[in-house]
């Protein structure tokens, strides 16, 4: 007979259920217009204006296979303009084009909504702390060099 | 143009990309053996000996027809049975095999392993804090009634 497993003390297991009734939320209340990943990568071409693509998928810890299909689905909604570096030819840079502004203005009270409705469990504080320790598990050296190891 | 978005502040956002590391940190040190919905599932069963299909979903907060996949596959490696209730008809009574119970013994310490990399960024009492703020997260009446409302 194998002792019981608590669930709650595997943190992985915790998160996997917290991103599926995310993915769930994010359905309901934006459904088609765009998914959750590319409100991330249109939010963080905003916020770093001129980005190359390589620089993009570190930040978002995203593969380069998966960003080129992830930019070029952008590209064809006129959203992301992709241009190459005059001085390193090799970088492509990237810029939300006026469309590309336009959704992310439309996208982000929706993506608020999601938000709200998924951290109405918690109080300001609760929410902030959630937040602080997701970012600090994400930056965690150790789990990058696990990952990078791949 | 659009104010800079702080993506750090989506929780939503974090989840996705905690659980996408998550998963790859799975798939790096369990691999194919089984998923993690599927080590969800037996620590599940071996947590609650007897429970039926429908209330697993609920506790899953899986739908019928995912979970009804779910367990045909673990009937098939011989991990799991399904029964009908003597007394309810309707209710199918899922018990963990032998085989099945030696599964969920070899899979803990790779999922024990995937925890302790996954959280080697945070201490002990913000490892607890994250959990407890995931476990509130779930649990929030008005979340649970958003999706129910699907």
């Amino acid at each position: 007979m194998t002792a019981p497993v608590d669930l709650a003390q595997y943190t992985g297991y915790l998160l996997r259920r917290a991103q599926q009734v995310h993915a769930a939320l994010w359905q309901s209340e934006v459904g088609q217009r765009a998914t959750s990943v590319q409100f991330g990568v249109l939010s963080m071409l905003s916020e770093h204006p001129g980005i190359d693509q390589v620089t993009l998928c570190e930040h978002l810890q995203t593969d380069r296979s998966t960003m080129a299909e992830l930019i070029s689905r952008l590209e064809k909604r006129d959203e992301v303009t992709r241009t190459k570096d005059e001085t390193d030819r090799r970088r492509n840079i990237l810029t939300l084009t006026p469309q590309g502004e336009r959704t992310l203005r439309e996208l982000r009270p929706q993506a608020e909504r999601v938000n709200e409705i998924l951290t109405a469990g918690l109080g300001e504080n609760d929410q902030r702390e959630l937040q602080r320790l997701l970012v600090a598990l994400l930056e965690s050296p150790r789990m990058q060099g696990a990952l990078a190891d791949e």
